[in-house]
């Protein structure tokens, strides 16, 4: 066989070269090519359960779970199966097929607020239409959103301020998550004009140890929009179907009147979707969002077979308990080589920092490029996700990978 | 065999009952239940090539293509087949695919005004990156929009106002499409503020007899935008890959600046897309737009299948001359019955008025019922469209079945 050039490129470069010249930066958003961690490839083939394949035909036990979509795994066989009947049949036609209305129904009996459903294709769309449906059925306009959280890439909310106008945000006021006193204060500076307070369905800010909604936080948020009559909108386009399959403020004990669903709704066929109480249906019937591919019945009939197949393994508690053997291995691992780590968030969505890194410091970068050496795929900023894949034999696999992460590190420390 | 119960439910009308539970309004947007023609079917199961299938298992030739995305018939073998190989290895993954690069390459190839390219799922992910990016890259506000004209769903574009501020609109001043006088009063209008004008790909306001963009008004536009170094947006979401590959407005000679693209980008794939000029690609790059499915690699894969396939076939030749004998059909029905109809816009958008038809009168609905009832799904206020798959058999065999339609409407003015 003839050597391949010694300059050759890999998949992966070839692609990175040619997508510089034909994609703006690369690649945009929060796959951006400049935010893709050194040594990380950018570009994958496919994946399978709990593994994924980049472009260069390397695979890993992959932590990520495609940015959360993949609940039940890669090619996950009950979903598929659901998704290729309706694609044989057709996806967009000329209008919705029965999918829809099972599927609103299975929503409305899962989720114990929720007295309807509507669906769209992106968490923003979902996040977005909460919000237009507060201010119509309030007839009122601030919206109280947390410093720090995201609720999507729209004018209105999205983190960059790069092309958005001042009025895209005239009528947010920000209150800190898991503070009453500030959620308080914010509700009073809205005054007559308050249409609604968004919360994530717990504290994900990007980089930042990541917090369980409190109680008394949540039940403070509830009576607030119960006095002034305003919509709580829980934004559970992240969480949702992952940790509660009723939404994950049902761990607190507080219902939503508005939430947003995406990400692992459909185990990665595109979908998002509202849910409401009865007092909102009216206005979500008359407020006009609409999108091209928004009826298409593939996605709904994917999210029936997801929202049942996490309903019949439980996936919720097999995802936590995976989720916790995965925390416990890391941190005693990470303690034997003489490292502090903080291991944040709900088990199944954990996120690793190490003691003394910030936007500088980079173990947290380190440890996991090494951990991509070993074969996993693990995320130094954004919080990770496990899927009912991610059984014991994976994580076991996946900690004897990390094991040798960990005493690379520890090495390339000592010299 | 036991006959049904006489008062059982059509699967349509069952449907409907259940979905008026869960579903707000029984259905949302553009295909609202309220807005579905009286007589019509509001579920539906497939559809194959021309013809698409209700849910009561009635089948129609189908001349709305799910309201535009089926540019290659329903079931497209060729697309369908790219589709699903990527879905066996994988849709949504930790990055792209390499179909990513591939599908920006062929576009940047096909439309003469692009220098590169960037996806999303919705229409007006698209039309509002395009405004995004016009801000962003000018540090302007003000956007010029037709009258009447459609850009989405977002707060910024919708067409109701409930739920949405003024704010959202704060900076939106309007012109006449084909009106080069009005479109230079809001340059004007605009000042040192303009970022953009946005055009749609012709004029095809929903209702209103539709208008091909004036070549003088296109090139005033260009000028304009050029004096005053905004941006000339054009919106080719409803008729981009229909009507032109390299672009609607290469009919009249004028490149965009940026351009939106969704609806028959992929053959009913969920995608959107985003050209543009070199000017504007360091924005692009810069903003912060993004969503949890926008990198998957099924619809990108069914997307360059689509526009190789439209080559392949000359897509738009061929829709045209379809179009053009329907229209052609129709017309001479509608004279021999004694109607007298208006058929506007491009022959594979075809929108049908009947002279005197206001909102009240319904000769045009009237007609669209008894073209169902013979098997030849229209649409009476929105325009319609053609795909490749409506070959001369298929537009011969739909001619037949309107011809009855014609005598049916002919009958019942008589009675």
């Amino acid at each position: 066989m003839t050597p391949a050039p010694q300059h050759s490129l890999t998949p992966d470069q070839d692609l990175r070269q040619r997508a510089a010249r034909v994609i703006p930066g690369g690649l945009w958003g929060h796959q951006r090519a400049a935010a893709v961690p050194r040594g990380y490839p950018q570009f994958f083939k496919g994946g399978k359960g709990a593994r994924v394949t980049d472009a260069n035909g390397q695979s890993y036990i992959d932590f990520m779970c495609a940015w959360g979509p993949m609940v039940l795994g890669y090619g996950n066989e009950v979903v598929d199966r659901a998704a290729l009947g309706q694609i044989a049949m057709g996806d967009s036609l000329n209008g919705p097929t029965p999918h829809l209305v099972e599927l609103a129904e299975l929503m409305v009996e899962t989720i114990p607020h929720a007295d309807w459903a509507m669906f769209q294709k992106n968490g923003t769309d979902a996040t977005t239409a909460c919000v237009t449906i507060a201010r119509a059925t309030t007839q009122k306009r601030k919206v109280l959103v947390a410093r720090g959280a995201y609720h999507g890439a729209a004018p209105w909310c999205t983190p960059s301020l790069l092309g958005v106008t001042s009025e895209d945000r005239a009528h947010l006021l920000h209150y800190d998550y898991n503070d009453a006193e500030s959620l308080k204060a914010a509700v009073a500076e809205a005054g007559e004009d308050l249409a609604a307070v968004i919360v994530s369905a717990f504290k994900h800010d990007l980089g930042k140890v990541q917090s369980a909604p409190d109680r008394d936080f949540a039940t403070a948020a509830r009576a607030l929009c119960d006095a002034t009559g305003a919509a709580l909108i829980v934004d559970d386009v992240r969480a949702g179907f992952r940790l509660n399959l009723g939404g994950t403020w049902e761990e607190v004990g507080v219902r939503a009147d508005l939430s947003a669903w995406s990400k692992a709704i459909a185990n990665g066929y595109p979908l998002s979707a509202v849910t409401g109480a009865e007092r909102f249906r009216e206005a979500a019937a008359q407020i006009y969002v609409t999108g091209s591919f928004w009826y298409g019945g593939t996605p709904m009939a994917a999210a029936v077979a997801t929202i049942r197949e996490l309903h019949r393994l439980n996936g919720p508690a097999l995802m936590k308990a995976s989720g916790e053997a995965f925390r416990q291995g890391l941190s005693e691992q990470a303690a034997r080589h003489g490292f502090e780590v903080d291991l944040s968030g709900p088990a199944a969505m954990p996120l690793m920092k190490f003691a003394g890194d910030d936007e500088l410091s980079t173990l947290g970068e380190q440890f996991c490029q090494q951990a991509l050496a070993e074969g996993v795929y693990l995320h130094h900023r954004h919080n990770m996700f496990l899927s009912t894949a991610h059984d014991a034999a994976v994580i076991a696999e996946a900690l004897e990978r990390t094991e040798k992460a960990f005493t690379a590190l520890a090495q390339n420390r000592r010299t």
